[in-house]
């Protein structure tokens, strides 16, 4: 079922009417400016100011408390010192108000006292049904009906249309900045919520309901961390069904502190490779830069999508070419070599020397021939392997408006997807309004060729997972019924128990037996085939090798007698009072490639699981992929390529491809195991993967501390 | 000795009396626009307009021809159609002209006829002692003696002050473009070359002179391939020893064509590897867009390097702060956790609950307290652990003057770098003068705080660079007189041939000899001690494995003897006419870790050395480095550390580190043997390495065709 925006949003968002709580005659002020604010952008609701030491403020009437308001309030804006938040909240509970917005700070940002003092105002609110944007925020504001709920600079700034981009922020004065940014290059937002100290309403929350309005087509954030990783997930699965991007700049990678942890996957997966990977995952695009966002916004908000990877690029410069070009490799874009009919209409146009391969150097006579780029444009209309244009071309007054009429044609006669950038001298004059007229039409217009790139790029990553395979959607198969009593031992699992859990599960592990005594491992290995491997079992001993607890490549009874002595002894030095269940008489598995499949806890996230290259590959190159469970099928896939080592799956000298389905099928039941049961830590560690299928050589299951 | 730039330089930079010809009266062409340009940024000189068809041009007398002008030229700018070109140099000759500029195109641009006539223009230069730039570029200008040999728009545009940045780029419309938009940003630039066909000089070359100009702190350009590869070398060397940066923007990355070639090495290194090592080995900064260049050239015009990595952030938004941090540490730069003073002291200006740590997070006080900024800078003024210190602020009029005022104090009291990145309210009426004072003052300032990021860790990378121990002097050790011998011969080089050589040259190979014979083997095989392995040995067979001519762990005499059988038996079958040289008997290495030493040709830098992991780390990662030949020591240990997988060498589960000093050794010793020889393509695949040393265990050498 898709996310729902919490209930009270439309207080918040189209309130009927507003009080402000420590409303200041000075319009500097946070009790003062959104009163300004509201008046100037036509706010069209009521508002009231509310504050005992004034009878009127700006021409409105000014009451003593918000109880003293004759008719019922929507919305309320607290600006009072942190102390008298939670009286304000009471008073607002019981008028009925629906939403706060909670400017005052001295809150959790100031420590245990302030976050005990949140946790008052919090519960206060709870019990009136009231709901929080705050404390210690900016606030919010709505361009579309002038809801302007904030003391922030942004209320001053003259807003830009089309309003396409709704934007939530976690930090309230770098939000800010972006806002000012964005709008000086262009940018028009629908509404920017600052989210404070997130006493009550999250991030996700606002992004939810923003995903809601029909005049947001783009949702941008800046996160430094989800408090809820379940519900963010839910919110991404409702933007990628909506088919609206989500561009979120997260922050905060050098914070991650390497967790202790006995596995691998523990010690890998780092805050931000799980961010990374969930984003992924989930269709966000990931914003790096200011530059990015309003790039990528200009771009994502035309509707556009492009059919494929393939671009054409015109450019005025063959320098500016050769660089788009090679930003458009570095990131995964084709810039195809032109044939057939195009290749040759362009011929025609072109002088003989100029390259019409792709990139297409439109050379000096750009400078001189008005009619070339619209020539060359309807050269690529009829070119179905061309997903997507650019134009790059120098305008000057002489020759920017039959450019422009051109190139607003091609842009209606096709599906592609088109962008332009235009080199501008500065003393042109017709040009300005040239560059409306394009920015009109709603082609994306950007200064900068290696943006352009970076956003065609992220535009045709968003549409493959848009229209590839279903993101988030788990494989079903059936349960395991005998996996939760496997796993209601008392101590942690050993190797034996691990594999029989994973067996459970569907994955296939290596043949083998636990014996108790010399002659039951000889009657076991008879059983399995020499050559076979004896491993210590014990709840105790994690690291079987270090206790001299394994013996490989035994290749008959006495070998597996003396090894099965030996084990057991030195099982014993090593830990004295470990609990020996027995030594594991195991297959012995010969070729194939080692992978690993792990699995660790993320705080916000929950089950994470990890799919590496085994042994050198993982602990030399950290060449992992992430993914956050449970894991659909196009997940599995995607992991599997994602890691630099996928050649070594594909097939090395001269050997043919692993079994690829088996690998996935494995991964998605580790997937699902990990989610059903409440188990802190996995290492399938290694899986044999080959031709003829995989088969687990050796996992460790650490249960969650429950 | 330091490259010196050609000696007519002068002439092209500061002439004494300009022709030119092809002269306009139409001040929009390339013969008219110098007239106006020279005119109006100041040229002290004589210039002499040429045009059969005008007695006067913009008030200077027209002659009719060069030859007729009764003074010396020193430089001549030819603006006639290509085919007149070569008369037009051949009067320039003969008027004893030093320099050309030839803005002409329809040249080596336009195919096979206009490079010949390229080609005898060329001739007709050199007769004459005349150097050319061009043809087909926008020619050059000087700002300090409005030098403005140049048709382009950028004649017009008002130069900005200071002027550091001398600049040349292969690309003129584009090179105009970066010129322009640089401009607007405020970088000024000393002198601008577009070089054009590169006819004559290059490059190389005039990087070379703006090197030795006293006004140019930074050199840029931008570079499409370096017409030689040796010069480019040595004038890098000189601006490595001057200490002038080198901020070079190369494109054309997708184009590498991929070589075919019989070494791994050969098939690895595409054009771009081998640029990009060439310029971190040489200490040129890589510019990927625009916005590093100008960002780059104001962080490394200040002139102050950092004397570590350390960076301190005092922001005014805690997100900024964070995002500038996570920049930081991904490109190699620290953010240490302030302590001891510096800490109590910031504690003491800050709010308890804002974060004294670093980034320094200066909360709203920054916005109330207009000394909150200088307070912080000067308990940041005595640590000596932090090497460069970013100032981000929120400028507002009431605050900007003694902000201003304090960061200039602390700045002229420190030596370390300091980069300024200042958000700007729109409406700020004091502000544009603080800025301008902080420029004056020699501050780098910035829009953007990631962008500083970069520039900051390209300035730490460089300043290592010029640092540290001394880039390019090949170590030297004896010469080793039998390698020329053991090249000598007529075929391509056997496995046993070719480790010769490299033993010759001091490199430790694997104990060995070659049999003709089984017993011959069987009595090398005991002398050097089993296990052994036994390999064909031909100059038909590259391939010895996919032959059957290879045999591992040979335990005893008869095995010896049945192996030598089967091998030359299998080798006859595989190429029966191959001639064979007898059968190689090597001791058996076990352990260590295998590595590449590659090195292969390339067209513009010559011989180009590879380092990897062996085996798969190459084959499915590509994780390798390269460095052009000759190397230092320096490179060696640079290329060593470059690799992903550098931890395998530093020692993986509990094993010692190998031999880095015997590796290092190694590569330093291959460096000096393909600089000493003409060698095409050399594979040291595997050397094994190990705590204990290292040795070569199989090698391949093609020798150039001479």
């Amino acid at each position: 079922m898709r996310d729902q925006a919490p209930e009270n949003m439309p207080y918040f968002f189209n309130p009927g009417s507003i009080a402000i709580l420590g409303a200041s005659i000075n319009p500097e002020k946070p009790g003062g400016r959104p009163l300004t604010a509201l008046r100037e952008r036509g706010y069209a609701g009521r508002v009231y100011p509310v504050n005992p030491r004034h009878g009127e403020i700006a021409g409105l009437k000014c009451y003593p408390s918000i109880l003293e308001i004759p008719s019922a309030v929507d919305m309320a804006i607290i600006a009072v010192p942190s102390a008298f938040v939670p009286q304000a909240m009471r008073q607002c509970g019981e008028k009925g108000v629906k939403a706060v917005v909670v400017f005052s700070s001295g809150f959790a940002e100031m420590g245990s006292q302030g976050a005990a003092l949140q946790e008052q105002v919090t519960r206060i609110a709870r019990q009136k049904g009231v709901r929080i944007l705050g404390p210690n925020c900016l606030g919010l504001i709505n361009l579309k009906n002038g809801v302007m709920a904030s003391f922030a600079g942004i209320v001053d700034a003259e807003p830009v249309t089309p309003r396409t981009l709704g934007f939530v922020t976690q930090s309230g004065v770098f939000g800010a900045t972006i806002y000012l940014q964005a709008l000086e290059k262009g940018v028009g937002f629908s509404s920017f919520v600052s989210v404070g100290n997130e006493a009550d309403l999250e991030f996700a929350d606002f992004v939810s309901h923003l995903l809601d309005d029909s005049e947001t087509r783009v949702v941008g954030g800046y996160l430094e961390g989800a408090r809820d990783g379940a519900k963010l997930r839910s919110v991404a699965a409702k933007a990628l069904s909506m088919q609206k991007p989500l561009l979120i700049m997260k922050v905060g990678r050098s914070r991650a502190g390497s967790r202790a942890a006995s596995s691998h996957t523990g010690s890998l997966a780092g805050d931000d490779q799980v961010y990374d990977a969930f984003f992924r995952q989930m269709g966000i695009i990931r914003i790096e830069s200011l530059n990015d966002l309003t790039s990528f916004v200009t771009v994502f908000r035309s509707g556009r999508r492009p059919a494929g990877k393939n671009v054409a690029i015109l450019s005025g410069s063959g320098g500016a070419g050769v660089v788009m070009t090679d930003k458009c490799e570095s990131l995964g874009l084709n810039v195809p070599e032109l044939q057939g009919a195009t290749r040759r209409l362009l011929e025609q146009y072109l002088p003989p020397f100029a390259s019409s391969a792709n990139p297409v150097d439109l050379t000096a006579r750009a400078e001189t021939d008005p009619a070339l780029v619209g020539n060359c444009l309807r050269a690529l209309a009829g070119d179905d392997d061309i997903h997507t244009v650019i134009v790059n071309v120098f305008l000057a007054d002489r020759l920017a408006p039959q450019i422009t009429r051109d190139v607003i044609d091609f842009y209606r006669s096709t599906d592609k997807t088109v962008v332009m950038i235009a080199w501008v001298a500065r003393a042109a004059k017709e040009v300005p309004a040239c560059l409306d007229r394009i920015r009109e039409a709603g082609i994306p217009l950007l200064a900068d060729g290696q943006e352009a790139v970076r956003a065609i790029a992220a535009l045709a990553w968003y549409q493959d997972k848009v229209t590839g395979p279903p993101v988030a959607e788990p494989e079903s198969f059936s349960p395991a019924p005998e996996a939760k009593d496997l796993l209601a031992v008392p101590k942690p699992l050993t190797e034996y128990q691990a594999k029989r859990v994973l067996a459970a599960y569907g994955v296939p592990v290596t043949r083998e037996g636990l014996a108790g005594s010399r002659e039951e491992a000889v009657a076991l290995a008879r059983r399995i085939g020499y050559p076979v491997v004896l491993k210590v079992q014990s709840p105790q001993i994690a690291h079987k090798t270090e206790a001299g607890g394994v013996r490989l490549g035994l290749v008959d009874d006495d070998q597996v007698r003396a090894a099965y002595g030996e084990i057991v002894e030195n099982a014993r030095k090593h830990a004295p009072g470990a609990a020996i269940h027995g030594v594991l008489v195991q297959e012995m598995i010969d070729g194939g490639v080692e992978v690993i499949i792990g699995m660790t806890r993320d705080p916000v996230f929950g089950p994470v699981l990890m799919f590496g290259l085994g042994g050198i590959f993982v602990e030399a190159l950290r060449d992992v992929s992430f993914r956050v469970a449970p894991l659909s099928r196009r997940d599995a896939e995607e992991m599997i390529k994602e890691i630099k080592g996928h050649r070594v799956l594909e097939g090395m000298r001269g050997l043919p491809p692993v079994d690829f389905e088996a690998l996935t099928d494995v991964i998605l039941k580790v997937s699902r195991l990990v989610t059903d049961h409440a188990i802190q830590e996995l290492d399938v560690n290694p899986l044999v993967v080959s031709p003829r299928g995989a088969v687990v050589v050796d996992a460790l299951l650490v249960k969650a501390e429950c």
